[in-house]
This record gives structure tokens, sequence and C-alpha cells, in this order.
């Protein structure tokens, strides 16, 4: 039967979360997941433009954006990256031209 | 430089979307984001188990359970599933124990 294996990101302090060298030094990883509310009917290019804008300039802030889902009735979109903190990412998204409503750091995932 | 390639699951009535077999015949899969709030403190062993009992039980509604993240801080917590509806997320979900706030299809990702 499958079983639900706990991600090495379990917990943010333990020894192996992930390390990126920037040129800032050395951060400690974390992953987040950020929340878009308003979008609604956003399309399909509309999602891949505004996640290309934000692969741009991510390297800039040592964060990565691993994925991003959209719902275009509710105008939800989750977006899941790896980053130094959550005001990094807000920092990317803001400077892409679309900050977050929510950002929350998720040290636990299965 | 890393593009974004759109997801084969971006457009739900796509010809490509996936198709699962089930015991009620052929359900055009969709993929859903569920949010739990509420969940101040959660542990990686409450997760682990919480996912598992969504894993135990999924295949009845012909849901899949893929990745659980959980912000232990703000108690909020995130299910990525593919399945043939919303109603059958929140079916699982609920006789699993842990019925979630809000279920949103995501039919667009990146």
């Amino acid at each position: 039967m499958e079983g639900a294996e706990l991600e090495p990101a379990q917990d943010v302090a333990a020894p192996n979360a992930p390390v990126r060298h920037t040129g800032r030094g050395c951060d400690v990883m974390s992953r987040f997941m950020d929340v878009h509310h308003g979008m609604t009917g956003i399309t399909a290019d509309q999602l891949k433009q505004a996640h290309q804008a934000d692969l741009d300039i991510e390297k800039d802030e040592g964060v990565h954006f691993e994925k991003a889902w959209a719902d275009p009735e509710s105008g939800t979109i989750y977006c899941l990256s790896e980053a130094p903190s959550a005001e990094a990412v807000q920092r990317v998204h803001e400077r892409a031209g679309h900050p977050a409503d929510e950002v929350h750091a998720v040290p636990l995932a299965v």
C-alpha cells in the first residue's frame, strides 16, 4: 500500500534543511505556499507569463518558484516555492507585478 | 533559461484530460487544491497520519491525493489531488475525519 513518506523539509531547523549558496552568502531554504486572489478568468497563457516573470528575476532573491496552479473560476492561484524567507517570495512577486495575498511557510510536506 | 511549460492539465475539457477507469466506469480527472484551516500546531506525524487516512480510502471515490503541505503556525494545510470532482475530494476528507474548508479545481498549472 502506498505509504505517506515525509519529505526532507519536515522541519525547517532540521540539519538536512536545504541550503542555497546565493550572492549574499548561504541561506537556509524553506518551502512556501503563496496565494493570489482576484484573478478570475485567468487564462493558461496569462498564468504562464506571470510564472515566467517570476522565474526571470527570482535568482536575485535566492528564490525558486517550483509550481503554480490556478482556478480561473474563483480567481485563486497557488504558488509553491523554495526561498530563504516569505519576504523574499513577496519581493519577487511584487517586482513581477503580482503581489501575493498570503504567503505561508510550509515546513511539513507528505 | 528555464521556461514555464504548461502541464497537460491546462484545460479540463481538453482531449488529453486524464481519464481514470474506476469501479463506476470512466471518470474525466481534474486536479484540485483543497485547503484546511484551524490546524494550528499540527505535527509531522499528525500530517502523515491524516494523509494516510485519505490514501487508505481514496480509491473508493476514484481520487488520488498527490501531495499535502502544512503550515503549523497558521494551521493551514494544502492538499493537491486528482479526482473526478470536488465533491469526491470532500467525501474522502469527510470520511477520513478532516473535511476541507475550501476545494478548488485547478485546471491550469505550470
